[in-house]
């Protein structure tokens, strides 16, 4: 993998001309007849190997197409360590593909528990992730094991801001002296991020979470972390429109840069995928990609 | 297992005598050489191996001493799926022991998201445990899934609240309204706590983590959550004193009650257990109990 996670992926969506990353996140329940067992309870082992064949499935149809994919690793815990093992497949195969990898785990902890979880962005970890998602509430420190991971192996850390969800208001949004909790985050995220930009794009490896239902807030985020990423989830099925996912991009070399917007539901399970004949699959699915970098394209341009 | 979590955990713990919770935190580096293999790399399958056994050695001397565990999933995610399925068989190790078990993984995330995280809460799931650690940052409907799994399935949930580390001042002390940001997470937890008491102890399976380490606020969060478990960390290694890890418990039918108190490092790691002994290690961890259950036995009294 080249050296700098920010330089690396802005490099990418520059070439493909859309910030497009896609969600894998394998629901249960919304897993084509194509690719179902029979039970698919979650304690059945041939769950873990439908879910596998379905993400790698969709990924084959994918990796050419985005700089970046986002597996959510509660679908594939929810498995145990079968479905532990179906990630580090599906992360594997991806990376081979030339595919960028953001793990979405939400991790946060304290001291050396902190250090295991950043484990992941280490050259000497079982599975090696390109960047994670962490948790902010229990501060800084706590995020300092990601950061010296992040640094020392040309990761990226993606630390939640403002999330996408309307209950994201009930800490978030709160004022403490006149100013919101999430603006607060960002604040103090500042000097790391400019300590971590890259040296041929200027973007910094430190990003944050600030979902694509709350444009407005994006401007403000953007003022505060110039050379931030932004990991927009919200885009799509949680009703965030592409010119709001964007809102906190600015000008570059080729149209509007600063961060990845990603879609799940939208790409892995459109309606007219949801079959049992594989060629009826591929042409949903290669539908969805291309509306969605169609969508993402016009609005960066 | 029985029906209601805050039930099943305080009628042990009057029974025992004390409220300590055994931390099962395998740092990889301190693992004693009785139980180290070659490498001890993460990604060495040997390593899954020497940590299942370490764990599973110091649970069989524990588990009788104790109502509850508490396996740190960060140690076991560290070494990939097989780390995985070394915490599954350890769970299921202390579940069959007689001992209750909270996973702490502090997990945390929006809609059908939080909900595959709440999977461990459920009978179906692959790994089943009594509770989960859970993180507020993303606000209220993000913990209700975990509230649901909880209540249907008899189990509890602990949110963070104050952390033990000196950077949970970062934002859980922020004043709001001249309130500490942890305080309104307390006070937020409070009508769903009140709903999941149970009917033999009137203490409520919606329990908080609260630091050993910051006494004084126990005594606050206590007004606000009469009826809630505290999870308290930081005690032992990390500094808290049993006098203070117990602040926030209450006069109860065999002496102060309200919670449990995890030690870890103490426990699994005494400075004389760390040796290739197998006699030598099992009288070391053995007089490691013995002084935290004295300890905290007093401190209750």
């Amino acid at each position: 993998m080249p050296d700098h996670f920010a330089d690396s992926l802005i490099a990418r969506t520059r070439e493909l001309g859309h910030p497009l990353c896609a969600g894998l996140d394998p629901h249960l329940p919304l897993i084509p007849p194509l690719f179902r067992r029979a039970s698919m309870a979650p304690a059945d082992p041939a769950t873990a190997e439908a879910v596998e064949a379905f993400v790698l499935a969709a990924l084959d149809r994918l990796a050419a197409h985005v700089a970046v994919v986002k597996p959510q690793s509660a679908f594939f815990e929810l498995l145990g360590w079968r479905g532990v093992q179906a990630l580090e497949r599906v992360v594997e195969q991806a990376r081979l593909a030339g595919c960028l990898v953001i793990l979405d785990a939400k991790r946060g902890d304290i001291g050396t528990t902190a250090a295991a979880y950043a484990g992941c962005l280490d050259d000497s970890a079982p599975m090696q992730v390109d960047a994670l998602t962490v948790n902010p509430y229990l501060g800084r420190d706590t995020l300092a094991p990601f950061v010296e991971a992040a640094r020392a192996h040309g990761r990226g850390v993606f630390v939640l801001t403002k999330t996408s969800n309307a209950g994201s208001a009930d800490l978030q949004d709160r004022l403490i002296d006149g100013t919101p909790l999430y603006a607060h985050v960002a604040g103090g995220l500042a000097e790391t991020a400019a300590a971590l930009r890259g040296p041929a794009t200027g973007w910094s490896s430190y990003g944050i979470v600030a979902g694509a239902t709350h444009p407005a807030e994006h401007e403000r985020l953007r003022t505060a972390l110039p050379h931030t990423l932004f990991l927009v989830p919200g885009y799509g099925a949680q009703g965030g429109s592409a010119a709001d996912a964007v809102r906190g991009f600015v000008a570059g070399p080729n149209g509007r840069e600063g961060g990845v917007v990603s879609s799940s539901r939208a790409l892995l399970f459109p309606p007219d995928g949801h079959t049992d004949d594989l060629r009826t699959w591929e042409r949903a699915i290669d539908a969805a990609i291309e509306r969605a970098v169609h969508e993402l394209g016009e609005a960066v341009a």
